[in-house]
């Protein structure tokens, strides 16, 4: 692994450094070639920073601001009162070379217009979009996308989707000719709003892209694509729906590891289904976590807004794992194959 | 319970005959005071009807027709040549108040197609509806609405929506001012399509019905809201997303069964789990069944296209219930208060 550096919006969505900062010793400690330049108020930044050893804190970097994007804000308002914004330095320090990528838990929108106002779309890109891995349930992963970047999809925009989609599936999930599908409400080719059924029409005709047809709802754990393509608001409530589910039932689990005699039954049960176990945390946002901005000219990773230490810690290591793989790029070289 | 004739389709969806007849036969022994019209193929009915007691076969009646309408064919083309399909034939039965509902596992498209042009939808209603129930994870219920009836939708209609999702979960969960949630992908005012932005500021001008906000995917299991109101596409991705997740961690449950020196821990677990796994079933299309067209001027039943013999059982019972309780006239009382 060769060095890296990162640059970190550390005051974004509910979290804040009480999370954050832990997460990003966290992820320094699991990846010695990892430094970080953390964006945000020192004051609420160097208590955590205290006891901490110096091969670490070697490693970070604090550039003090005190401004942040509310959650709430709109994202034109946004964008017009982000300068000096902890989200806005962090997107500045990967345009200007300082860091190879970045990641934050703030407002999804206001990190998507300010991406593409410091970093550009890939040459040929007309919309970047929200891109995630699932669990299925035989162990793989599938990508999903666009999850919440975009509400209003052209056909055009699915098929740009699916291509990048595509790309992302070999070189994340290591796969040859990764199967596309569409989320759709039905398989027959009758089913769906015109734009998905255009976006079908596009993807039949192309030869490059392994395209398999419509995926319902009740298919997107059982791995039927690699690739499931969707506009951002459906692409949003679907993976939303699948974290409710999966974070219900862990609950469940974790409910009954209260009754202590019951406790034996619990860890016996646990070790039986520990594979499906650990699938389901995996569809759990708080344990695994990290959609990335794709499209782009530098790897922005968007952490869940109320993310645990664990999950903002796989945020930043999945970051480092795109900028070493130089995926960007990668992403730019694939879009002239199609 | 008074006397009652339902209608049944018992050709739609993939399931035919081998599944409707003995789902009949077992809404008929669980309901003494039900009479069912079998509108199929008797020669494929029949052999189902062997060995039956009389006090049942008593109870039947078959209406003999051979045409069909395929779950492939465009709704158009499907209303159109729908003369003397099972469907068709079905609905005049209501129609004619032969029968005081239908259930049909077919096209849902042509289902809402001819129950608007045969049954008419209640005065004042623009867009009937497919409604459904979800049980949360405290054991209660919440009804979700549109489930695929409409994909495009505007403010008005999903404010319409909301009067009915609200009468029908007064009656059916038997609440007062149930509180209402528009499906979106963030809580936040700003977030989502406009036409859900401009029918919370229509909800939030009524103070007859009781809106609560938005409700984001990961919250449909937790009981936030009584109603879930969102467009057609959208509540069709998220059910059917929800389903899947409900299926895969049921067969999780059902594979470990098959070792067999694992099954007293097994046992065990599944009881320790049972509350947790019977609302896990509910969600389970194989299990709980039936979506309601609302907003007609009578009770439309479709069932899950794949259902099993209890679904479709539940099915039958569900549009036996709200027919006795006179759903439809209750929801056209209702309307005037709004």
């Amino acid at each position: 692994m060769n060095r890296l550096t990162l640059a970190l919006d550390v005051m974004g969505g509910d979290i804040g450094p009480r999370i954050t900062i832990p997460a990003s010793l966290l992820a320094l400690e699991n990846d010695p070639m990892l430094s970080l330049i953390l964006f945000g108020d020192s004051q609420q930044i160097s208590p955590f920073l205290e006891n901490i050893p110096k091969p670490c804190l070697n490693r970070i970097q604090i550039h003090h601001c005190t401004r942040t994007i509310d959650n709430n804000q709109g994202i034109s308002y946004a964008l017009r009162r982000s300068k000096n914004t902890s989200m806005h330095l962090a997107l500045e320090a990967v345009q200007h070379g300082v860091a190879q990528g970045c990641v934050s838990a703030g407002n999804t929108g206001a990190l998507m217009g300010l991406s593409k106002i410091l970093l550009q779309p890939l040459k040929g890109i007309a919309r970047p979009a929200l891109v995630s891995m699932i669990p299925t349930v035989d162990g793989e992963k599938s990508v999903m996308l666009d999850l919440g970047a975009n509400l209003e999809c052209s056909a055009e925009n699915l098929y740009q989707f699916a291509i990048m989609g595509s790309i992302f599936a070999e070189h994340r999930l290591n796969l040859v000719y990764p199967r596309i599908g569409l989320l759709n409400i039905g398989v027959e080719e009758i089913k769906g709003h015109q734009f998905i059924r255009d976006a079908a029409n596009l993807l039949e005709k192309s030869t490059a892209l392994n395209y398999i047809g419509f995926v319902e709802g009740d298919l997107l754990l059982n791995g039927k694509a690699d690739v499931i393509v969707s506009d951002g608001f459906s692409g949003n409530v679907a993976l939303k729906t699948l974290e409710g589910a999966a974070k219900n039932v862990l609950s469940l689990f974790k409910g009954q590891s209260k009754h202590y005699c019951l406790k034996p039954v619990f860890w016996g049960m646990r070790y039986l289904f520990k594979t499906s176990y650990q699938r389901l945390k995996h569809i759990n946002p708080d344990e695994y976590n990290g959609a990335s901005l794709i499209g782009l000219s530098a790897v922005v990773v968007k952490s869940h807004g109320s993310a645990n230490v664990n999950a903002f810690a796989h945020a930043i290591a999945d970051a480092a794992f795109q900028a070493r793989q130089k995926l960007p790029e990668k992403i730019l070289a694939g879009l002239a194959r199609y």
